[in-house]
């Protein structure tokens, strides 16, 4: 039997009767399962949302263009521009579950502080100056930087330079808004520290490896690091390559290096909601096919590629951003050495008990 | 600052430059957090759900009248009508994340057999005569049972009686339709076996208390356990009120007796994105208004009382239904021994990270 | 290479500068790894314990005896007599871990009470009459029941009869000894509570398949539950048998069924260092031989059969003891319908990485 | 109540009746509780094992001698000195679970690989040169590391300088031995990789704070980081005192900087039995008097000061080692700025629930 006319199957027949029974439905507040599209419980995860590719030299202009037009400040809150999927009706969900969007801070500008239950990242793929305070510790934001900002955590941003700065946010909103789990509360219209330290509290405190501090030693939901620096990324891809060169098993395939960001108190993911991992493909790579329930978004750090989505080949650049939905068939292949930061909703989907994988397709 | 000005407060002026760049935020599937309402990140969880009571005195006939104009087989697969909360735009949604629905299979009908990664359960408010069969195991259905059908087990149902039978299922469908992490499988037309024994082998392998088989140790993601019998239930409660007349401490408040069925390989939820518990108030019994985090549908089992909910009170009967929507207060009163079924969406909130509860109100 | 002659290969030749280093070994609380025997790391667990069986005949006079000549009361705390390992150099210690006595109480007795960090339960091989008071709720004690005192609960016994009664004690005295962690503390003279009602607090609150109490929601170390019930534990053995005979995978082996009390509150066993289960073989069951890390004591219930012990085989009767120490192998024949009641020290090596199994022998 | 009358209290009268009974106890294997001294089930822990300091002026002077009068190779396997707590009679242990050593290799020497279930690590307090081989990963050993060999994990040393070198080496022997869990292997007579590479394969893989590779992503018993380095640990010592400066929470207490080294996949204990920390104390500071349930050796690194153990003070200089049995009070003095290295068996302690603590005495 074909899916697509599950629904036919049971189909009363037309009549005054079912008419009535049709009108007490809706007189109700109810909704018979037998006159649902097959979409409601399809046969594999079948998303509105759709694969799509944002390019980096379009949406860093508009950026820009907002830091001339748009002011930032209390109300606002952030001059955030959000990758809205082309199937999700115009929400600025670039996922069922993820927002990501393009923020523009000007010079000299504050963004001020707030807090709220979502729990959200940023990732800098180009520029410096900004510093993060997080619940008062200031973090420097540099080129290839994650830096976190868990639930709850009051934050704010401020620009100590002449120059702009543009950054990707992702945030946990769509889950958030769609489960109806949202707090939030405002904090100082300034940051509450105006230093620009080089390194934060958190880093002093935590980014020694395989070292936690005494004071610490309680599980934490979130990770405690503010933010994990470019310079150990690299360093942890370069290794694990010059490993597969010397023929020791270490990356994660072939020609395919990668790590996961984690939360030092658990070994798990940053953040309840959100994983972050960093990719690197030496030039001429190619991965397999795979697909994964729960929808990922990746920008392009450095390098130049392909992607295949659904099927559909798109070549990216520097600051290239794409999304893929649940189980869309994705792969990549790297033209150069090709670095890409991906972001996805996989801890929500593994603590839920619905995760799967498919790698090579069918 | 008014959270409801949030948005205005930072709103540019129009000019030929503004509209040119919202233009091409629009071409190019962009969408500023500035032009977004203050719903997308509200103060606390104020969910488009809104607080609902469906009356059992008008479901059940609505039920059969569709047993007699409605099929049941293979395609639409349920005879099962959906609880719609009034809120959500039509869909067949009780909450953002739960389904809700009455299903009717009449005398000698059979439900046939599938499978899907959405989580079930169903309980039984009244009737007896339909058997569920769960991976070729049956189980009989009662009044009081709970019975569970966890995410990927085949599963189908068929009357032994020539009484037809009616009772509600419970799902994830909202959350896993909205979280794109659905598969289904059809099985067999009918169920693989109609024996109709007393006790299905789940239970005669598991329920012993506080005993589990040697040959079963391993910690599975939904409880093993197919059918909570109501016998337990009522004695758990009757216990629970007796040890209070004793002075001993066993209930959840004053007069308030509850239990929370459970997975006896962790001692958790019975599934990974549904809480089910049942609640008995003594007559006059009133509780504290309470906010949670998440939403919940309970069920009134027996006797009489009244939910406030949001503030609005509202008269309760047997089989009565009525949905919490995150965040909304809600309190019982009991104006005869009052025993409800409650479930809710509590696991993805702890899970999350998440959760929040609030007793008494503000 | 032999491994017997390992520490030989390395001895140094005799002189007086090596005879100086010895005694500058001594003098300063030093001892060389090289003059080790190999026992110190050997190649498998050679415990210093040895397989051995207590017949239920010899021990039961002895403790009647006991009951004419030895008072019980504060000081003494118990008219318990241990079961002291052969290899174990006159310790009372059935294994390097365990301690398992027969304790007997006398008519009218009452043994006071107190509490210790040390893990405890009492199993019933035959008699009652007698409730254990555990932090103020009286439990009775009636043969094939298991029941916990779990570390740091005050507890005492009363007999409420005209007979005397004795069971089997069994704690991890030995280990809580021999690892300092032992804490005690003097409670009652006489025990709290002389009711004598059938069930406890516990089990009221506790003992509903699957369900738990709204008002205890927390993780607790061990088990909550009292009193685990023979009615229970047999008609559990009973089912998985019945399944075997239907041809349902539910045995734990052909012929064996078993199963594993549990703590409710997490899935795992009751109490952190002691594992407790009960063993039911049908008749002619020959079991594979196995060898395990930890040691077990095992206790006959009913029945006849003969056990096989590091190769040596003994025949066992009602209330019959024995123990399996460290990879001793061990393989139970069964000459009627035979079962057993089983504790070791499983949880420890577990939660400690070191736990590994052998079925089949080499 | 004394305590120490306990047992006296519940004595029965002599009698030929009790000479009998006692004689049917010895010949049958058993001992009653009522003759045990108080000491089986102590009111607090009373180890058997003693506070005691081994200065490192003594120790080194032997680890040398021996290296001229003892040969090292297959068999006696390490040339490694035991510290020999004066309270065990005269066994190789440092406490009832722990084993310390000082072990010494001479120049170009090798020390053959082998693997065991116990847990080891070794901790170097001066010196460089030797490389230890973990399951064929090369790992330098210098000032301040601490490597680590989990049980089962295939280990050998080789000296590559012309210099010997000595250190200290930790496992759980004790324990293992008197649980009997463990297990032995042979490997290679020589080390299978005689490369001195700056950082060993595993270091290159996971010393990157916060991101752990997309190839291992599956939870250890034991930590996966062969060696932590001194580097990492003084900088985040210092770091810690530098916050503090600053006003900012980071040290354990006032002056009191420390770190505990961490399993990256767990969060937890480097191995399931040892757990390792490094604390740094200002010039000047002085702890309060902690009990802790469990025993810890201490290493002076650097620096000078005293400690008080169970109420006697000892002068402390770099390389000294002292253990603290369970439950006997300690506090340190810093005369100049001080930094030691401890390990312990907590996590034994902790995942058996028999931990407590108490700070500030009685």
């Amino acid at each position: 039997m074909d899916h697509d006319t599950v629904t036919q199957a049971m189909q009363p027949d037309e009549s005054p009767e079912l008419r009535a029974l049709y009108k007490g439905f809706r007189d109700n507040h109810l909704d018979p399962l037998w006159t649902q599209t097959g979409d409601l419980m399809p046969m594999y995860p079948k998303s509105e949302a759709i694969p799509h590719v944002w390019k980096w030299s379009t949406l860093l202009p508009l950026a820009e263009a907002s830091g001339d037009l748009v002011p930032v400040g209390r109300g606002g809150e952030r001059r955030a521009i959000g990758l809205a999927n082309p199937g999700l009706g115009g929400r600025p969900y670039v996922s069922p579950t993820l927002w990501a969007a393009i923020q523009y801070l000007g010079p000299r500008e504050t963004a001020p502080e707030h807090r709220h239950a979502q729990n959200a990242f940023r990732f800098v793929v180009e520029g410096e100056g900004v510093w993060t305070v997080v619940n008062g510790d200031p973090v420097r934001m540099s080129r290839g930087d994650l830096l976190l900002t868990p639930g709850w955590c009051f934050h704010g941003h401020h620009n100590d330079r002449d120059a702009p700065m543009t950054w990707l946010d992702g945030l946990d909103i769509p889950f958030s808004h769609q489960m109806d789990v949202g707090f939030f509360e405002f904090g100082a219209d300034r940051v509450t520290d105006y230093a620009t330290p080089n390194f934060s509290r958190s880093e002093r405190l935590w980014c020694h490896p395989g070292l936690r501090p005494l004071s610490q030693l309680h599980e934490t939901v979130a990770s405690p690091i503010g933010a994990y620096r470019w310079e150990h990324t690299d360093r942890a891809l370069t290794e694990q390559l010059l490993l597969e060169d010397e023929g020791h098993p270490a990356t994660f395939g072939q020609g395919h290096a990668g790590i996961r960001y984690f939360n030092p108190t658990t070994g798990g993911d940053v953040m309840p909601t959100i994983r972050c991992e960093f990719h690197r493909l030496r030039e001429g790579t190619q991965t397999s096919v795979r697909n994964d329930v729960g929808s990922s978004v990746f920008q392009v750090f450095e390098g130049r590629g392909t992607v295949v989505l659904g099927g559909s080949a798109q070549k990216l650049e520097k600051g290239d951003l794409f999304v893929v939905p649940s189980w869309v068939g994705w792969s990549l292949e790297a033209e150069t050495q090709f670095d890409l930061f991906r972001f996805s909703d996989a801890p929500i989907m593994e603590r839920l008990g619905f995760m799967r994988n498919q790698v090579g397709g069918v």
